[in-house]
């Protein structure tokens, strides 16, 4: 700890390569130039010193190609097999990203699920990552080699392929940058900049976030922005792993996903985001009585149909009207189960709903959030059909039509554009 | 072996189900109608009492797609990723055949090359086998579940996916039947019905045989007769797997590939071949002095460049002409070679010229087999440019344009179309 050696050491510690991953997206890798570009980026991040792990998603549009296949031969194709068939669209592109590094003197080596033994559960088309063998990669990483990794993919116990679920590559990217070592960081390249205030095609006065915590993080992946799998954004709570979503289209700076201490922006309210795909179901008129919702919801979960938002308002006549959504794709399901349950009820359906979300870790501290969502939405007239609420996010339903309007009123009333 | 038993044990052995590889080839896939076919051919097999397990390849047309698309990122591509992306073909075609088979039905189940343990060398693009865990297939196929096989793939030792180069599908499903245990037999649908006493594009007259040898497969392979791999020719005489060569869109009976001594008919000629692949150098006025063919194809050998063809006359004033064929794909890199060896000789190339070939492992105990051929050829007008034989083969090259007099006039010669 002497002066006269410490900047040599420094020195030579800034020398020593750091690693990096890098996902890219079926758009950055969706075509012969986009690859050929991507393999740029590569060569560049290896020039200012990272040893760069890649992992590549199929080239956009050959996994629904794909997924058709399946479906052409069989309404309800075998799990196992879809997931042999979809996991060949990883495949392709990583052997291809390896040519085009190598082609311009980077190089490369692709591997698969099963060479890295990317180990998970046998739930096909939605497996969990159980473990991955880092060494093969850091070795070839040390070798001076790009590991390119296929996304997506796994193996489980018996050796069968696996697939993670859409927008897994995401998962398999935090999942390696978490087993290569501690704050490993891990750049997302996908076909938006970054996460921001509100979805921009909605809201023109959306700003990018420099930062986001990644309990807000979550919250937006899980109320439909479709940045990261949410899986992916726990893997890197748990383990810490620091995600910058960014373009690669661009070399902005895009969004870093961190922990809370180390995010710079302390707001009340990070983001407002909204979800199309839910529909409310209203049983008229119900008994209130004990074990009524229970029964009801119980048999939803048997059917393993998710419930969002649940509401429960008893009248002091002695029946209640209860309300809840699922989205548009459960619906049918849903409305079934019902019908059943409350044989003798009025049933209502609505589909013409938006929910409408803002989310922020300020939330834990500061007092009167919700309130003040509430008041911004009357200010515009929108009736607010369902509310639920988490420590540090409020959703209303609110009619479909007031979409745009909501959420440019909550972007603009708690002062996300400034 | 009391004759009150017999018959019981003789009806309990016959009710045994007996293994079967099918091998389907890149048209019996190429659609999903025709997969469908084919799940429905692989299920009367199993109604007709066999374990059947089925090795595919990749859907026609697919193999070229994904070579096309490495090739226009290099132009030499590395060979291990370009093993890795074409291995994706098979890995499609395999999963869809197993959903097919299970939506009418039957049970079935994709394996890889690394699923089954297919070991080879580290030779990429033309890997050979070196073996196969066939325990897991027979274990399958006995649970009442079709192995549905990537053809065509591999693992080496390091666990990179290897091929085994263009046909490679009939070595694998070759292999697996040579596994799986004695006489095995292997079916091997193409698109062809089988192997005929000549092309019958060619020669209207041309008949389909209904068995042939070994030896005389791997001539007819090694000649241009594009039915077989011939590697996959060599692996069943070697381990005696009885190969039925036939066609996936018919139920006729195909071409029996099988030992000599199997084999039903005893002829003298079993087929007439030809290969227009071949180009013919010549190097004039040589000094006949020892050493000088030696350092020629010394040189061709190192540039490992094949040649077929050697023909060597002195003259009584002491020179020789030297002549030799190559595939022509190989003409550039000799013709370099033989100008660089004999700088002062003049030398002349001949790429209009066919070789016609008459097989037959009759040869080997009829005299005159090759004196008939020249004399059928002459007495067509046909003049001999250069000639090869092997103990049950004789190759004449001629000028391209009596290709198919040539083919017709022998194959009517040795009386072939009755």
């Amino acid at each position: 700890m002497s002066t006269s050696t410490a900047p040599i050491a420094a020195s030579s510690e800034s020398k020593k390569p750091r690693l990096l991953v890098q996902k890219y997206g079926g758009t950055s890798v969706g075509t012969i130039e986009r690859i050929q570009a991507v393999a740029q980026r590569v060569a560049a991040a290896r020039q200012a010193g990272f040893h760069v792990v890649v992992v590549a998603s199929a080239m956009s549009g050959e996994t629904n190609r794909l997924l058709a296949l399946g479906q052409k031969l069989s309404a309800r194709p075998d799990p196992r097999e879809m997931d042999a068939l979809v996991a060949t669209g990883e495949q392709v592109s990583v052997a291809l990203l390896a040519i085009a590094l190598n082609e311009i003197g980077v190089p490369a080596r692709s591997f698969l699920g099963h060479q890295v033994r990317l180990r998970t559960d046998s739930s096909f088309m939605k497996a969990r990552i159980r473990g991955i063998d880092a060494e093969r990669l850091i070795e070839t990483a040390r070798e001076g080699i790009v590991p390119v990794v296929a996304g997506f993919q796994g193996i489980d116990d018996q050796g069968n392929t696996t697939t993670l679920g859409r927008g897994g590559s995401d998962t398999t990217a935090v999942a390696i940058a978490a087993a290569l070592g501690q704050a490993v960081p891990c750049e997302i390249y996908t076909d938006v900049d970054g996460v921001y205030t509100a979805d921009p095609n909605v809201c023109p006065t959306a700003r990018k976030v420099k930062r986001i915590s990644y309990e807000e993080m979550l919250e937006l992946a899980s109320l439909g922005a479709k940045v990261l799998q949410i899986r992916s954004v726990e893997l890197a709570m748990k383990y810490a792993v620091p995600v910058h979503v960014r373009s690669s289209f661009s070399d902005a700076e895009g969004t870093w996903v961190v922990n809370e201490d180390e995010s710079l922006e302390s707001v009340v309210v990070a983001g407002v985001t909204s979800d199309k795909n839910e529909a409310k179901v209203t049983i008229r008129r119900v008994e209130d009585k004990p074990g009524r919702a229970a029964g009801l919801f119980e048999a939803l979960a048997e059917a393993r149909i998710s419930v969002d938002m649940i509401i429960q308002n008893p009248s002091p006549d002695g029946s209640t009207d209860m309300t809840f959504t699922v989205s548009k794709g459960e619906l049918a399901g849903a409305r079934e189960i019902a019908g059943k349950v409350f044989q003798s009820h009025e049933l209502f359906v609505r589909e013409d709903v938006v929910k409408v979300s803002i989310v922020g870790l300020g939330m834990r501290s500061h007092a009167g959030v919700a309130a003040k969502m509430f008041r911004i939405l009357a200010d515009e007239g929108i009736n607010i059909e369902a509310i639920t609420t988490s420590e540090i996010k409020v959703s209303c339903l609110v009619a479909a039509k007031y979409h745009e309007l909501a959420v440019r009123a909550l972007h603009d009333g708690f002062g996300l554009g400034e």
